[in-house]
């Protein structure tokens, strides 16, 4: 359904061509300093029409905050947000409703809700997302305040052009791609017009849009996203893994197919002697952390967040509405070719870039909200003593008599299923 | 947490060395035929021990149904079923218990509870999976009997071994994969020991995984599953796309990585114009189904299945247990050498193949429960007419008139908000 | 939080002294005719200022529909909702905000979220109920043309002021009281200034209210509230019983205290032999229901509807806000008289009857959706023969078999908790 | 659904006549010492036959613990719980089961699954209860451990017979009645056979329960909980209100038909002047507290609880099972007498202390996590100021100044939508 998240959620409403668009945010901790600035920012980044690559569509999306705050201040009620679309002419009845649009969402909103709106597969319409990304950029105010969390995606791949660092022989991934996710910021993403933070990479990227463009086509592609500083423990097992979470937001999102965490589907081809991430000397960090020397898992294990940094890829498909005439049946299964008009993206993934961000802010937000519900209530009960130290963190002192043999415990009887 | 599914639901519970492991299916419809040998195959073929390639040790799961049917028969009352575990000896504690195992959920879960079962990442183990592909072969089942539903995933990468015609040059998806995809049944997959049903390439992963455990090291690998005969209209937008909720059950399961439905990763390299699947001229088939010529989108549009094949990829780490000696550090910073001890799958994949199967039947089965509330509803409501041909399925003869011009229709006045 | 139901859904935002109040509704059944209007019914009933003996504010709450229809027909997708708030002066900090209101949420959301609106307890303001009761307006209409669903609440009791004929000796309720909840209507309901259907009561009713409001005090009441015609079956045991539903439903509502269904805390002073529902001979009626001489269940039986009216009442306390002078304390402790300005309702159950009747629609639209989901996944199987006639609904020809002794059956050795 | 909560979950399963009725407990948090005994403790306090004025039958219910804890602490992960059915021989249809018995669930639970156990409704008997007992133990158990909170239930009203001192002339409800709520102690209930702790009254009840017993008859009754202790805070509007959960959890429990908190429908008849709770003077308890002198509001306002004493009262109905033959009609409508076999309890609610007890501390735990949830992401914020002292808790300091009209606030220009 149109709700996402459990403890911070937001459910959207709207399409193309209704009055507006918008979400409600339930969850909203109370006493977050919280503007439509705030919110407008990620809004602006995802509108149509910021480059000629894009679409060249020149509209402004301007949100308008209903409730939930005063003062600028969050009151841990709902906030009601809206984005207002703009006036249109009524229109005639064309050739081209005749057909359903080929891998679009005209057919399947038809078959699964038995009418549609005259625009075509309404909700499946990228400006739905306008809610989720208003919301998001809530979650990424929140934990950058409480955490200094930092979210940062950008595009990797447009059509067969990709960054050439990304992988490397014998290496899981490449050096230079792991320095990249670790360190990229958002200034230096959208320093570049296609949102590949790589000039040389994004020169090719763009040059590969034009001519798609030109050849009256489109072009997909990807996104890698990172999320540093996110606190250790996030994630709900069994079902609700954080990648599993982190997977159904991302595939949530308008042409995306695939979704990878840390090493991904590259990582399948490696031994578990190259693939593990081996720990480092000397015990918890400053946060509390042990760290790996690698991460091909992507920050993540068991479902549950480590401490390094998590990232992951989008695979977007090109965009199917294109200005070339195809070869293809009308709704009542005659055979025609349909030439489509209007202005489209011929790429949307430079678009796409905030979509990500907001959707992985709001799934760690609910995560984090999951987790400290959780460390919250446990640090109410009475310590525990004389568990065996293979259910607790071991002390050095611990570790020492273990060693020394001084220490014997018995685990008591239990029944086993190890696999 | 440990729950799947909205209106058809999974409760799991259950770790490596507690009494038992299993669950509680909430929403199964009842008039049902079920069995325990109904659920008990697909946990057969999920089970450890099935050949010397897996793991060694030969543990038999036997199901137990515990309420929910009588004279064999689903009441439509929740479903318990439990496996019980094993006993064991009390064991002494290990200077391998000193160490948080790479890449395994030791210090995750640690971390997360600040207590974990001794014997490591508790839910994280593979042995939680039971109560899941238990519901999932109620819901199978099911789907079967209303539908005709035909699941079947197979193997199709093991380390470095992969399908040799899964890519052809300048085509998406190459033509002797997409027929094995529309083709392949599960007795096929269950003849090869690998579960891969390309015998040649099955040889080829049997022999890299006897080299693996030769080498005391593991393997990863891809999966691949095909769902046949899914009603149309299934998939719940804008959040619970079809494809988000299969990547989220998915990413669930131990070790998973990454995840792509259709082209995937590979069609983002696509442009439009070879990307999009063309309707079939003919019209609607028995079903009332419009086909497409080519099925890159893995059977989803807007997130909605189009009653094509649905058809996705999933990724699996190497396993993390290997024998070999690992240069890492202990719980306190020291660093050591860990030599894991005990019996270990050098490749998980062939036992996955079930698990993901019955996932897949829990996400179908609870969209089809969903869509039917819609659609039964709908039902119940007064025939609307007068509506333009521009919301409803338009007839030949709508299609006809409007080609001759005979008929004009005003779109109304509407907000635009087109992206 | 501020969602409520499961397939058809609510979720409400919004407050007092924000921009607007509204709700998006999702899992709206497409191919529903509705429009503003539909909606706007239930909204003027609510609304403040009805009658002098409510409040003397005279505000109008227009509707505005953001999306989800198009040609004013439903299309499945979420209805975006809202009324306009109105622009409020300024005003200086009064020594009235000094003091945390007695029996007002004043201090209870400072206490829960550390900061609270300027106005006070914010979404505990009966201005919330703005968006439920629209979002009950479009389940009513679904209701209604699927099913004929009637449902129609009226007051009962207004301070001490009750019907005269709802308790009759020996009687679990009076005969009169059970021939109106058979029969009233809601004309005869709106007919009357306090929405008492029976004039006499009605009158005195009114002039406690007057009186009330001359004292600068204010009087509470009850709520009985009937629905008719909801299909058998409704209700998801074992926790989302029918009258649970209701009863979350109903205590949900802005000053309410209790609730009961069918013969309620008064049932609980009858024996068995009394409250019983004996069953009618003559079998199945027209709808397929068995039909009982009595209702003291109140239509629900083990959490289930069986197609009877289904008929409770609802407490509501007097209005905390009085222009009384009230000996109290301040938020810091120390000792005051507070005299509270404005015009407030001394009575506010009359216009609490949209609310009660539109929050049964919401639980009633719900059930209903979830138990189509049921029953059309149960008529895809096979149909079951050979169970046991304990199991299924037996034949007349099969109860005349074993009054005959003819039949025989033997009930399957069984685990026995019959409790 | 067979689940409650949302993020302390019981999910359960099992009927009178299947192999075990258990549950699954999930988020549990870690840390918690837990042994059956714990659990066992109000399971006993529930089963039947526990003295001659219930049933005669004697069970015993013994519950065994499936995951979820090592060495007696809980982990965090899910708890698996169960007890097991009796066998129970084979028997013959007879002629009862021709019978849809009277205010019973055998009609309705036919009438929504089309099938149905053959011993009747199901999931409606009593001995659903054992799952959500068993988990609530544990909810209660945390409580104690972290808050102190104490929930204790008892019987105030069998049939005709009630607590003499519950309602006073011109009071909301009696003084001695108020005192009892504050001060009864479970062992206190537990002294009388009839869980009512005024021995007087107890007496009567006892004697009224014999006298149904003989008349083959049964008798409903009424029972009052309080819970101490509880933090304040909790509550979750719009619609999750404390009040509203509770209702939920009370009238989820088999057999009732009533739920009334703090003044209740005997509230609604009094005016606002005497109804309201005054706030004491003195400011903040040690607790952080603002007390009132009265609390007819039952602990809660606008949904929320206020560190007051949380009361209630939920009404039962008589059971229908009675030994006294019954005019009534069979399944397929022919009239005849039905005349029940077995033992049968004349009067449920002493049982149903401990099962209305836990299911309120299902209702806390839940509420707890969620507020600590908001409080504990809250707490990560920068602290705010300049915040008019109308959104803050205003200091004495500040109190004094507005009071001198030293500080004058100008609160910004709002919407209004004051009611």
């Amino acid at each position: 359904m149109s709700t996402f998240g459990h403890l911070f959620r937001v459910h959207t409403y709207g399409e193309s061509h209704c009055k507006s668009v918008g979400c409600i945010v339930d969850g909203v901790p109370p006493g977050l300093k919280l503007t439509e600035e705030d919110i407008q920012v990620q809004l602006s980044r995802r509108r149509p029409g910021q480059s000629d690559i894009t679409t060249a569509r020149s509209e402004y999306d301007t949100v308008h905050l209903q409730s939930g705050t005063e003062h600028g201040v969050t009151l841990g009620t709902p906030i009601g947000l809206l984005v207002h679309n703009k006036d249109q002419r009524p229109h005639d009845y064309a050739e081209t409703d005749l057909y359903p649009r080929p891998s679009h969402a005209d057919y399947t909103y038809l078959a699964k809700y038995g009418v549609k709106a005259s625009s075509g597969g309404g909700r499946a319409s990228a400006r739905e997302t306008i809610g989720r990304v208003a919301a998001g950029a809530i979650a990424e105010k929140f934990l950058k305040e409480a955490y200094g969390v930092e979210i940062v995606a950008f595009v990797s791949g447009v059509g067969k052009v990709g960054l050439p660092f990304e992988e490397e022989e014998n290496e899981v991934l490449g050096k230079e791609y792991m320095d990249l996710v670790r360190t990229v910021k958002r200034e230096e993403v959208d320093k570049e017009i296609t949102r590949c933070p790589h000039k040389e990479t994004s020169q090719k990227m763009e040059a590969a849009i034009r001519a798609a463009k030109a050849a009256d086509d489109s072009l997909g592609g990807v996104l890698t996203c990172v999320i540093r500083n996110a606190p250790l423990g996030l994630g709900e097992p069994c079902f609700d893994k954080l990648e599993a979470s982190l997977a159904h937001a991302m595939l949530s999102i308008p042409s995306t197919k695939g979704f990878e965490i840390g090493s991904g589907f590259r990582g399948a081809m490696f031994p578990g002697s190259q693939h593990n991430d081996m720990y480092i000397e000397g015990g918890p960090d400053a946060q509390g952390r042990l760290r790996t020397e690698t991460n091909w898992s992507g920050g993540v294990q068991g479902g549950i967040s480590n401490g390094e940094d998590i990232y992951f890829r989008i695979a977007f498909k090109p965009p199917a509405t294109i200005a070339q005439a195809q070869s293809t049946a009308r709704y009542d299964g005659s055979a025609g070719t349909l030439e489509a008009k209007g202005r489209h993206d011929p790429c949307v993934v430079p678009r796409a870039v905030p979509i990500v961000e907001t959707m992985a802010a709001l799934v760690i937000m609910d995560m984090v909200l999951q987790q400290n519900a959780r460390t919250a209530a446990a640090s109410l009960l009475p310590a525990l003593t004389h568990l065996p130290p293979t259910m607790v963190l071991p002390s050095k002192k611990t570790v020492e008599k273990i060693q020394n043999g001084e220490e014997k415990v018995q685990v008591q009887n239990q029944k086993s299923g190890e696999e």
